[in-house]
């Protein structure tokens, strides 16, 4: 959206930015991966301008993170379903509720992820899949891929 | 930042996006935990404009992301260093990598999550540390938590 080196798209950072990376966006993502569907349920929960949020609603079905569905015919109107790219974008907001939860709220948490079956607030870390260890700093790094330009391995070896 | 509800700013995601929800802030987010952090070395990452640069530095040592240290007294140079809550931030990151790499990397990955001793990509999943369980949209939901106001709370009951 705003970034300036084309040879950086490659970083899969900025490009899932490139989709997301507005703050309206995630939270309308936020509210749609919570169950809302309707313009109407966006807007009284967002206070959002009506305008504003046709236009991130719109970025949002074509970047492929929200479907729209007619679900009345006369008058026309449509709900906005997340797609399996778009559910797929939930630990980006589990890990930015986990962080504001730990760093910004000092009077308490007002939101928390929950088991659903026990009711126990969990907490949410990343794990490798393969080896099941934490992902901390020190053992897990960013490295140049498979199809990564000359810029991104010239980054990545000098490190 | 944008937001329009007062009311809606205890949500720990809307507080972390207060402070990171800017395209730029992220990205010189990448950078700093990367291990960059001079003025220099973000302009020359990013070919960001050195006023918005200058800008989005302060923003993020004044949100206690970042820290500003002299490392040059004659003349002057500051050089700007992850604080524990900036360096908190790697999971939001590792999330944004994780879904780029996913569903926006049609040639393949360019940058991997690789554990370092062994040199294997990593595949980085949410998992609650107090039960182990991969944190799933079935098992694990967005509750009202102890701090919640009226609005937060009824939001979290309809559901």
């Amino acid at each position: 959206m705003k970034r300036k080196r084309l040879d950086d798209t490659q970083c899969p950072i900025a490009r899932s930015l490139e989709h997301v990376g507005e703050w309206w966006s995630i939270m309308i993502l936020r509210d749609a991966l919570y169950g809302y569907t309707r313009f109407d349920e966006f807007q009284e929960s967002l206070g959002i301008a009506p305008n504003m949020l046709t236009k991130r609603l719109n970025s949002l079905v074509e970047s492929g993170l929200l479907e729209r569905r007619l679900y009345n015919a006369h008058p026309p109107r449509y709900e906005y379903v997340p797609t399996a790219k778009g559910r797929d974008f939930r630990p980006v907001l589990i890990a930015l509720l986990a962080w504001g939860n730990r760093h910004l709220a000092p009077e308490g948490k007002a939101v928390v992820l929950t088991e659903a079956k026990t009711g126990k607030a969990a907490d949410p870390i990343l794990v490798d899949r393969v080896s099941g260890k934490p992902v901390t700093e020190r053992d897990f790094v960013f490295r140049a891929g498979p199809a990564a330009n000359a810029r991104i391995r010239r980054r990545y070896a000098a490190h």
